[in-house]
C-alpha cells in the first residue's frame, strides 16, 4: 500500500491506509494507547487497542521512534484534524533515544533558550512550529524567483571564492586557495553588474554571502543568504523599487497560497502589500523630528527605523516603507547620485516592521565617472580591472538591490532573533552544528 | 514610449517603437547605415538613412555603444527576424571602447581559445551563443526546483562555512574564521540528511560547493553548483533514481519550453528522457568486457563511461544511463549496502553522453551501523557529534543525490570544457575575474 500523509487522512474515512513518521507523543489509557504520529504533513492521532492487536509491543516504543503503520481511518471529532487511525500493524523503522528538548510541547520556540534551540538544531527543527519557519522560507525563495523569471530575469550563480572584496577588503574572510590568498564573497555586487553588462540585462541570484563582522546582535549573522537582483535599461532607482514591490508581493502570495498550515501553527497572518509608500530621506528626517526620534547625520539608526515604521503603519497603513535619496556620503562607491544635487544618492532602503531588510540603488554606469569615484574612495582602479572591463565596453543605466533572506523571514514571522530564522546560523562564536 | 525587445518587433510592423541595446555591428552602404542592435531578446537590424535623419552623427558611434532608438518597424525579408527598424531618433546611453574579442562573429565559442573567453568574461558573454548557455542553465535550475517542489520538497540553505569536512578533511579549503580555523563545505551532505531527520523529509538545495582538488582537466572546477536532493521514507535507492528521472525530465522540458531561441543559436535540440535504463554494476562490467573496454576494479573509468553510454544509446536508445550497485569499497562511509551482500552498495551514478553527472545512494539510517562504519573508515564518531544527533533520535530510511549543474549543462550543450559552462570558473590557476 502506498504511504499517505497525515494531512491527507481526512479524505480516507473508513479506508485502510499506510502512514509513516515519528512518534511525537504516546499516552496510554488502560489497554488503549494513543500515539501522535508526526510526518511532513503534520500530526495525526493513531490508536493501538491492545485488545485488538496484542502482537504490537507498545512498551518497546518511545518518543521519536520512526514507524510505519497500517490501519483504518475513523472520524474522531476530539482528535486534531477530525480523524484518527486505528492501527492494525506497526513496524519500527528506527529506534530513538529520548530527545534532549521537549519538542512535543506547544510554544517550544518561545519557551526554549536560543542557544539550546541552536545547539540541538537537528532536534529542535522537529518541533512543528520551528519547522514551519523553514517551509515558509522556502516559499519566499520560490516567490522571489518566480516573479523575477516572469519579468525576464535570468538566474545566475557567481563565484563565492574571490580575489578581492567589493569594498576594498574590510570584513572579508580569508581563504588559503592553493598557494594563494583569496577571500569569501561579501556580495555578488560586481558580478551581477557585469552580468547586466554581458547582455543578460536582468539577473538574479539567491546565494550565500559572508561578512567577517564582529557584530553580536539579534540582527546579524556572519553567513547569510542574499537575494540579489540587478536590472539594466532603467530610468532611475524607482524602476528598481517597482520591481521590488512586485517581488515582495509575489513572495508573500506564495506564503499565503502554500503555507496556510504553517501560518496557523505560528498563529500569524501575512501583511498586505498593496502598495509600498516611498519617502525621500529628507522627509524621513522631518518625520523623525516630529516623532521625537533622533534625526541627524547621513543614516537612520535602528531606533529611527522603528519610529519610521510606526509612522508608516499609522499614517499610510503599510508595514513596509521605502526611504530613498540617502546622502551619498554613506553609500558605496558605485552608487549613482542626482545630477542636480550630487550629495543625494540614488539609493534606497526598504524598512519592514522596524528593520531595514533591503538596500538598493541605481549604479554608476559611465566608465569615467566610476573610475573617478573609485579614486575618490581611495582605491586603485587597477584593482578593479575585471569589473571595469564591463564598463569600458558599454554598460547601460542599471540598478539593483539585495534582500537578506533570513532577516526578511524573521520580520515576516515576528521572530525576535535572525538566528532562529536560519537553519544553521554562523556567528562570532558558533561554527557548529 | 515603453521599450520593446528585438524579438517583439515582428508584432509591430508599421508601428513606432523604442528599442535599447548594444550596437553589435555597423555596416554602411553610402548614406545608409545598418546597425545590428543587440538586446536580451536577440538581434535586430536598425537602419539609419542619413538623408532622412541627418542629425544623427553615425561617425560618432561604434561597436558596443549602448543606445536607445526610436523608429518604425518595417517588414524586411532579408533581415534576421524578417523585420527591421527605420530609425527616427537615437540617443547614446554609454560609449564603448572596441571590444577585445570579436563577439559579433559567428561561432565565437568554437573559434576562440578557452583562456581568452574566460579572461574577458564580461565581454565574451555578450556573444549571443555564449549568453545562450547561461539562459539554458537558468532554465535547468528552474526545472529542478519546480519538479521537486511539486513532489513536496522544501528548498533549504545550509552553511558553506563548516567546522569539519564530510569526508574527514581531504580536499578542503581552509578559512580563518575569527580566531579559529574553519573550512568551506565540500557538500551539503550531512546537513541535507539532518534536514530529512528534522521532519522536512524531502529537501533540496542548489548552492556552491568547494573542492580543493588539484585536478586540471576539462571536467573539474574547484567551486561548482551542486543540485542536491535528499528524501526520507524510501524503499530503496530506486526511489531516488525515480525522483531523479522526474527531475531531469522537467529540467529538459523547461529548456525546451523556454529556450527555443537559445537552442537554435547553438544549433542543438534536447535529448529525449522517456525512461532511463538501469543496469547493475556487474552487468556494466560485462558490457565493458564485450565492448572491449577496461573493466576491472571497483569503479568505471572515463573511457568506460564513454563506452557504456555508446552501448546505451545503441542498445537502449537512451543518452542517459543509470548504473547502480557499485562496490561498497569506493563509496563514502554513509552509503548503505545490500543485506544479502554487504560488498554491494546501494549507490548509483547517472551517466550522460559519456560522463558521470550524478552520484547518489540510499544512506545508512541506523545509528549503530553508522557509528560502526565511521569507525571502520578510521574516523572518530566524536567528530561527527551533530550529524549523529539526528540518527540517535530517530532517522527514517533515506537517500539522495547530487547533480553538478555546470557539468550537466556542458553535457547537454555538448560543450567540451566544463569551464565554458561556468560563468566565472575557479580552477587551480584561475581566481579572476
Amino acid at each position: 500500500m502506498d504511504r499517505i500523509l497525515s494531512c491527507e487522512a481526512g479524505r480516507s474515512i473508513g479506508e485502510p491506509v499506510r502512514l509513516s513518521g515519528w512518534i511525537h507523543n504516546i499516552r496510554s489509557v488502560g489497554k488503549v494507547h494513543f500515539l501522535i504520529l508526526r510526518d511532513r504533513g503534520g500530526l495525526i492521532q493513531a490508536v493501538i487497542d491492545a485488545g485488538e492487536v496484542p502482537e504490537i509491543d507498545v512498551a518497546r516504543l518511545g518518543k521519536e521512534y520512526v514507524v510505519d503503520v497500517e490501519g483504518v481511518v475513523a472520524e474522531e471529532p476530539r482528535a486534531p484534524g477530525g480523524a484518527e487511525v486505528r492501527i492494525r500493524a506497526l513496524r519500527v523503522l528506527a529506534e530513538a533515544e529520548e530527545p534532549p528538548l521537549e519538542i512535543n510541547r506547544p510554544h517550544v520556540l518561545r519557551r526554549t533558550r536560543v542557544d539550546s534551540l541552536l545547539d540541538h538544531r537537528p532536534i529542535s527543527l522537529r518541533a512543528p512550529e520551528i519547522r514551519a519557519i523553514f517551509r515558509i522560507q522556502s516559499a519566499l525563495i520560490r516567490g522571489f524567483a518566480e516573479h523575477l523569471r516572469s519579468e525576464g530575469f535570468t538566474e545566475i550563480k557567481t563565484p563565492k571564492i574571490v580575489a578581492t572584496g567589493t569594498e576594498g577588503g574590510a570584513n572579508l574572510f580569508e581563504i588559503r586557495y592553493f598557494e594563494r590568498k583569496a577571500f569569501l564573497a561579501q556580495s555578488p555586487q560586481f558580478y551581477k553588474q557585469m552580468m547586466v553588462g554581458s547582455g543578460l540585462e536582468r539577473v538574479f541570484e539567491i546565494g550565500p554571502v559572508f561578512r567577517a563582522e564582529k557584530h553580536e546582535t539579534s540582527r546579524h549573522i556572519n553567513e547569510y543568504v542574499s537575494m540579489d537582483l540587478e536590472m539594466g535599461f532603467i530610468r532611475d532607482e524607482h524602476d528598481v523599487m517597482d520591481m521590488q514591490v512586485g517581488a515582495i508581493r509575489r513572495m508573500i502570495e506564495c506564503v499565503a497560497e502554500t503555507c496556510g498550515r504553517e501560518l496557523a501553527l505560528l498563529g500569524l497572518g501575512v501583511p498586505a502589500v498593496v502598495d509600498i509608500p516611498r519617502i525621500p530621506f529628507s522627509e524621513a528626517m522631518d518625520i523623525l523630528r516630529r516623532e521625537g526620534a533622533y534625526a541627524s547625520g547621513n543614516d537612520i539608526d535602528p531606533e529611527g527605523e522603528r519610529a519610521l515604521c510606526r509612522w508608516s503603519a499609522r499614517e499610510r497603513g503599510s508595514e513596509f516603507l521605502h526611504v530613498f535619496g540617502y546622502p551619498i556620503a554613506q553609500r558605496p562607491m558605485y552608487t549613482l547620485f542626482r545630477e542636480d544635487d550630487p550629495s543625494v544618492s540614488r539609493s534606497f532602503d526598504l524598512l519592514f516592521r522596524g528593520l531595514e531588510v533591503t538596500t538598493g540603488s541605481q549604479r554608476i554606469h559611465r566608465y569615467d565617472l566610476l573610475v573617478e569615484r573609485i579614486r575618490a574612495h581611495g582605491y586603485d582602479p587597477a584593482d578593479f580591472e575585471y569589473y571595469l572591463q564591463a564598463f569600458r565596453h558599454g554598460m547601460p543605466p542599471h540598478g539593483g538591490l539585495a534582500i537578506g533572506l533570513e532577516r526578511f523571514t524573521a520580520q515576516l514571522l515576528r521572530i525576535p532573533n535572525v538566528k532562529l530564522a536560519t537553519l544553521f546560523p554562523r556567528d562570532r562564536h558558533r561554527l557548529t552544528p
